[in-house]
């Protein structure tokens, strides 16, 4: 196929390599020039403007950091809604907003084109080994051509539906019940701690028996290591994922109390200066609000 | 060993039942004559009273209801602290508060005997196959004179500590890591049935990424089948755990903010009349609450 | 009438003058010999034990501290409800918890005794004026006997209905909605705070607008001073309050989820080292989880 | 002074009015012509563009709806920012966020021109009275200016800041605060249903005790007589502000738990179809919570 590709991230680059490997035409648009040296040198055309990116693809991809970058490259002037050619898709894979991506499907349909939304679960590095799970939305059809790419980066596609917001809706959620639970077991440890409780044990117990989960191994070990400096994923990033499932409720009429929960324990462990840590720092200010810590 | 047993409903006759097997010597405490027929053909003593239960023996195990019934049968007038011997053990296997485990506890050591706290994980099907976790806590030699019998039932034995309520601790904290994980798929289930999105397509999404455990496995199945009606833990007994946990969290000043949003969608689950259900029926109630169920 | 009184502390002391000054014949429950010789001196009897204090009186008026004192002197051997004769009445003032005042409500009427329950609204100085807010109920002639003591102390009597326990739901109530108001301000000043706002102002608008009463002007007054060192009334009596208010909830299936808030700030406030401080440390507890304070 | 005036709903009007009847000149922007005929008739001139309403003109009133109308009348082409000339003032009295605001001085600046935030506390009604409660912020000399206008239509002016976003976080703070008293009076009323207490009695304890204010003395009355179908101010516009209010407290990290518990209960109203009906309905969302209300 003849791809595009906007935003050009860690997570970005390694979609676009996969995509490059599996034998398909790609063009960049590469804001920095010489951004993507490796990409370029394997057979991408690196182009300077979203236009030139956009023109005559048969599919261009997003992987942009959040609604007004996307709002930047879509909707602005010389945007993807001018640019891209009639009954072309644009396959929207970062994790955006649901209001942006209603509003931004709608720009779409009145040019012409076609909007999937196709969220990623998965880091970068499952990304270079084509291990992402896909959550995708859209016209069916439109869903289907973007198989091919999809079978490249991805271990498994859900479907998700017809509006490319579901996806996004889909997306969020999984991102809050993996919140919630680091913020239960945040709790957890502060309860447990404060009876004497080593946390390894407690550790041992939640993923030696219900929780043999990665969610939980992966975070539980963070908090019981306290290795909060070097963030998979930050709290402020957390923060924009909490808010905009905040939003998406709004949107839909939904109350989510526990959301509310760690959007507060967020935006107080980020008060307090970790902003910038891994978001498990959940714990940290769940032990601060226990007296438990400074 | 020679084991007194105080308490016998589904749980305490499948342990029972292993001790026994395990070549003990087991005397009953049968409230209601006639109750445990099948231990009693199989060796067990049964006896008429409490004192008889206790006396001479080297462990008691109790596994009732609550804390109330616990006082009944361990702290009031001819009950265990008055007729366990000198140095006995109490091995408190059911889930207890916190706060009076510590007052039996102090009991116990003025009368001479050992507590030993060890509430399990499991249900009584995994009882009888050996197959429960035991968290353990309690004076070194009194937990590890226990050994033999947890053996018996259980496949892992976690040591939390030399505090009999710290085990409770740790039995709360993980019955409430577990209702936040059914809450929080309870909100995820409501914001996306808002956005048109098919339960079976988030359970696929949940249990085939990050949550991949039997805690996301089996409720986000209940959740799904809405098969409410024929409880494995009900709404009630889940409420209960919740007091016990938020009343630990309070003699510890602790904040638990997601066990107090548990709590609350407990309660207007049992006001709306679903007290006997599966404690999952948090998504029904979630789902009420977002104006998508009666 | 002939009256006695069990629970001599400032606000016992100052509500059992009234009664004395009044003309009413008083017998003190004297726990402490020695503790009230200013209302013997006035004409009192110090009675030595309960059933003393009890035996021959038309009413016997309780103000202990809690729930647990209640029982200590109501239900306990040679308590009240064993000592009071047939057809008396037990008039508790104090703020009790629903569940406690149901069970004892059952145990006078078992015992051919009828209990009101009159917790009052208002400081010491204000009984000390027969300035008191009394909130009563219980059987209506039982009620109607109490008259001629709430006219000595009261500003006005509340009628709360039949059943002793909804006096103490109507209490709670009015002690939750003064926590709430408490921490509505400590949100507001620490929202505002943080947008450069003097404290100063913010009070001026709440007071000088739709929060003219003593509620706002109290509070946001000690909240501007931060003059939390002087209590009026303290984080953990509060606790106290708030923990009732959620017994009773649990009670009657109500979730009360603003009261859930202020419960855990106030843990927090206590794990921080505040729970002597005037309740109203809830803002610093506030500023504390939002960074502006240590 | 030479006045121009954008927004002119009810509130609009009234204001409008008062300055008219104050002497000053007015020239207002009829986006449907014949809407203020009553306005003209007094003197007003009616202008077809907002380029005309602003040039020359010494102050620019607007009280529109939301941000989104501010950025529209403000920011688009041809609005204030362009056509308002150096040194004049936009006085703000519409109850706009935070980050819009800031955003909206900035672009000010950028002109030359300047920003007073000033929004109102009152109805229309106190509005045509002259005894709105205005708290305005802003450059010291801009606030002054305004001055004349401030007194034709307040009682008092509360002077927040010299940032024109601070009289806004004043403004969303007495808001939630308000709304915070709302909903624990909504959970007082529905926990003492449950024990059988009419709603009047509470009802008299609130307001004649701690909160003898108009927020009470209003609020319980629509919540006594569930007269929630005429609005003075709807859920959905209570919404709008709650969520300003969060979006304040995020950009300033201080987390809101209480004002997220009113948000949750708003949007449960909402989607149970109680949008339009007065704020205080969340009394009855509250009930419907506690299995009190369908």
């Amino acid at each position: 196929m003849d791809v595009g590709f906007i935003g050009l991230g860690r997570m970005g680059r390694a979609i676009a390599a996969r995509i490059l490997d599996g034998g398909h035409t790609l063009t960049l648009y590469e804001r920095t020039p010489g951004h993507c040296t490796e990409l370029v040198a394997g057979g991408a055309h690196a182009a300077a403007t979203i236009a030139e990116t956009c023109a005559g693809r048969e599919v261009v991809i997003t992987m942009v950091s959040d609604d007004v970058a996307l709002a930047e490259v879509a909707l602005a002037e010389d945007g993807i809604c001018v640019s891209l050619g009639a009954g072309a898709i644009h396959l929207a894979m970062g994790t955006y907003g649901v209001a942006m991506t209603a509003l931004l499907a709608e720009a779409h349909a009145e040019a012409g084109q076609r909007l999937v939304g196709a969220p990623v679960l998965g880091r970068p590095a499952a990304a270079a080994e084509g291990q992402l799970g896909i959550i995708a939305a859209g016209e069916a059809t439109a869903v289907a051509a973007c198989g091919p790419l999809f079978e490249l980066i991805g271990r498994r596609v859900f479907a998700a539906g017809f509006e490319p917001e579901s996806a996004m809706a889909v997306k969020l959620a999984n991102g809050f019940v993996l919140a919630c639970a680091i913020e239960a077991m945040s709790e957890a440890f502060a309860l447990t701690a404060r009876h004497g409780v080593a946390p390894e044990l407690l550790r041992d117990v939640l993923t030696g028996g219900l929780f043999s989960a990665p969610a939980y191994e992966i975070y539980s070990r963070i908090i019981v290591d306290q290795s909060y400096e070097t963030p998979g994923f930050t709290a402020r990033l957390g923060l924009k994922d909490m808010e905009l499932a905040l939003e998406a409720a709004a949107r839909a009429n939904v109350p989510l109390p526990s959301v509310s929960v760690v959007r507060d324990r967020l935006l107080g462990a980020i008060a307090h200066g970790d902003g910038e840590c891994d978001w498990a720092v959940l714990a940290r200010e769940q032990a601060r609000a226990s007296g438990l810590s400074d």
